[in-house]
């Protein structure tokens, strides 16, 4: 029996094994992603992200386990930036998975960043369409951060949270960062701690002006996560997202904005791979440098050059 | 007189309108950025990053005063994700903007988010490439938040320092946000609040192994950028840290590093380009979408058919 047979049957073990698939790149990709794909679309995604220490994991692994108890299979995804020079999964990752190794219908996968920019937002992609196609119904994705990746991910996802907590700092450090774009539902967690009754008011006002332009609402939603405090809510104010997501009115651009951010995704993936494969080869690198430093090019004649290659037959 | 010819005698306004072409992708850009890499180069950049917050505003202020008083030029790029809805710049920054304006030598630009991923780190790029052309001589580049654009922007600079505070949370934290690989400098800021001495000596003790293994010792240095304190402290280590860079050793491997990060950004920001104009256009990606919807293709499907009419002609 193959790994992608096992894969169907409900194998964990395969789920892990064409999640390492995906991250090393393995030879077969090309053959395995359209399957994974053609069984995938019924998951339901949703995105946390927030500056690091907003609890944003004990809130996701709280989530899971309601999700659990309510019959759902539970796919989580922890987007990790973490050190090369640590060697992989934190302590805190490692303790996070045997908490949650007693639900068997929970599976927990932490990301690292590996190689250069974009790589990371692409195969979290494509991790996430694993699940899906594995059958978990609810993926939780959690992502530390607020850069393009962190948005790109967001952008990926039917409902996004965004998790601030009281000393996020004023409402302007949270427009900064572009949180309140992405936002479907804002979450202060740590709601205990001082200032939360002001972060919260004052969201709401910068929300204001949004809200009336749309038929969502944003909710802001005051949590205590490691106290089960307000998570109940949250539970609702995803559910009702997604009922409106897939309202008569907005299914269907709904279905088209998924299909266009997978598209441009798995675009953008396989150029950084076409890129480094036949454009800017080892070899043509070193060649193009050593041109640029003696003076010889320079960076804007040679991407000319590259791109002017790509066109050529194209007239 | 031409825009470029008024950039050239040093006109600040004309230097404007430059960096307002590169972000607006002007027409006339393929002729101006040759012409503005080829008298650049000579500047020394610098970039601070770090959670929102943590007070780099402040800190990158402080250093470009410095800066200034030792008579070099100053250009400040403020790289701000900005909200789209609250439509430019923040009255944070016009108000940084004013106390900045009574320093001649002291140019500030703020960048926000444009379009899609990798856009802004790309244009960050060239924007500190026109100011280099013009003759600043220092760059500091501020971003906020821990994501791949963000350590996209680090690799382009010379020295990165990273900017935490005593609540920024544990080291775990820090090195979950990717942080601790792109430093050359680490600096407490706010040292003046409870836990910066454990912060401190906690860093301290995760670079160990890293500076048993370079030539450079990743300072740490506690400062308090509203008060005035280790500013200088941290103005004389990026000093130490250019001269690290640009000795014996180490100078050629720089100079290769910074060609090849300046080549795999054009590049990147041109395929971009190129797809849009050809490969992904508005009709082309409208026909895609419905092929899938309808089940005649998938994503995969039709990413392989755009790079195999890269391909087809190289054979």
């Amino acid at each position: 029996m193959s790994v992608l047979d096992k894969f169907f049957t409900g194998d964990k073990l395969a789920l892990a094994k064409v999640i390492s698939h995906i991250e090393d790149k393995g030879g077969q990709l090309p053959q395995l992603l359209p399957k994974l794909y053609a069984e995938s679309g019924q998951a339901f995604r949703i995105g946390l992200t927030g500056p690091p220490g907003a609890g944003k994991s004990t809130l996701v692994d709280k989530l899971a386990i309601i999700y659990h108890d309510t019959d759902n299979s539970v796919g989580i995804i922890a987007v990790d930036p973490s050190s090369p020079f640590t060697g992989g999964a934190l302590l805190g990752d490692r303790i996070r998975m045997q908490n949650l190794a007693q639900y068997d219908n929970v599976f927990i996968r932490s990301m690292a960043t590996r190689g250069s920019s974009g790589g990371l937002a692409a195969s979290t992609g494509e991790v996430a369409m694993a699940m899906d196609a594995y059958g978990q119904e609810i993926i939780l994705i959690e992502t530390v951060g607020v850069g393009q990746v962190e948005l790109d991910i967001a952008d990926s996802c039917d409902t996004t949270v965004v998790v601030l907590v009281p000393e996020s700092g004023d409402s302007i450090q949270a427009l900064k960062a572009g949180l309140m774009e992405i936002a479907d539902i804002f979450v202060i967690n740590k709601s205990d701690r001082p200032g939360a009754d002001y972060i919260v008011s004052e969201i709401n006002m910068i929300l204001e002006g949004k809200r009336g332009k749309n038929d969502w609402d944003y909710p802001v939603i005051a949590t205590q996560a490691l106290n089960d405090v307000g998570l109940d809510d949250l539970y609702r104010q995803i559910d009702k997202h997604r009922q409106h997501l897939t309202s008569t009115d907005n299914a269907r651009w709904h279905r088209r904005h998924k299909v266009e951010t997978d598209l441009r995704r798995i675009l953008g993936m396989e150029l950084r791979e076409y890129i480094s494969k036949h454009l800017l080869t080892e070899s043509a690198l070193n060649i193009y440098i050593e041109h640029i430093l003696n003076g010889e090019s320079n960076p804007y004649q040679v991407v000319a050059e590259i791109i002017e290659s790509l066109n050529q037959d194209k007239s």
